[in-house]
């Protein structure tokens, strides 16, 4: 049975969730999850290059097949868009210099994945993210939504390919 | 007398515009000027990519000390603010991650920097690039732009340190 890897980046300038699962037919485990913090002295620019550096890290050790990542549709004006975008920016170009497809999922899509309901609290997604994956603890929130992201990319194997979200 | 080598970046997805240029004192030279085309067929992550190369290799090659990019202070919306974030971002953490500091100027200032007169339009800056430069050739309008955004932090030498602006 074929096994794939899938990171997952919850990303955000100062503190992206990140996490690595390995998923072979209906089973699914996590190989890592954390966060990358930043703090808030540094620049934007110091910031950006952290992300880059340690994402690039876990690819490196945790060799994923694909990257998911939560799609942008929250930002609700162009300044926190533009802050945004550029921690995206950092995490695109590093997960296509490592020849890495990224998809992108709502945070819509990823609590229906995950939790069965699109309106799903953050504390219902975390403690459901522990169940399908067996964790003995309740992962710190961005952690949780790097995991659930993973999961929601991994539901979209079962998915006739047609009707699968494109790499972005 | 101090020489200094400064990367311009007009960033944008598709057509960047990308310049190093060296100042010794008041005087100021074009080391090389273009932009990086990304196919409209190319994902964003393939293009965030190519952005961070080609920026990555015009460093190792021209070995800039500092680094200028446009503010973006010009974003209408929230989804054009998240693209155009996204290739900051991928310039941002590329400079960073070799070691360049990063500078930020509104397009209202570069255009005072380099024609005199904040709106100034475009073909006045190409035009006025041209003329500082002793460029032969009126740049391509996103190099020009890129050649006018190094000139304006080359200006910020000639101003008292507590009065230029901070890298990003």
């Amino acid at each position: 049975m074929d096994t794939i890897r899938i990171l997952g980046v919850d990303t955000s300038l100062r503190s992206s969730g990140v996490a690595v699962i390995e998923v072979t037919g209906q089973k699914m485990r996590a190989l890592v999850y954390g966060r990358i913090q930043n703090k808030p002295v540094m620049t934007h620019s110091a910031c950006l290059a952290e992300i880059h550096r340690q994402v690039d890290a876990l690819i490196t050790e945790f060799e994923p097949n694909e990257a998911a990542i939560e799609g942008a549709f929250f930002a609700k004006n162009a300044k926190t868009a533009m802050i945004l975008g550029q921690a995206r920016g950092s995490v695109l170009a590093c997960c296509s210099l490592r020849t890495l497809p990224v998809y992108e999922y709502s945070p819509k899509s990823v609590k229906q994945a995950v939790v069965g309901v699109g309106s799903a609290q953050k504390d219902q997604v975390a403690k459901m993210v522990m169940r399908l994956l067996g964790l003995t603890e309740q992962p710190q929130e961005d952690a949780a939504d790097a995991l659930a992201i993973a999961i929601t990319h991994a539901h979209q194997r079962g998915v006739p390919e047609a009707l699968r979200s494109k790499a972005i």
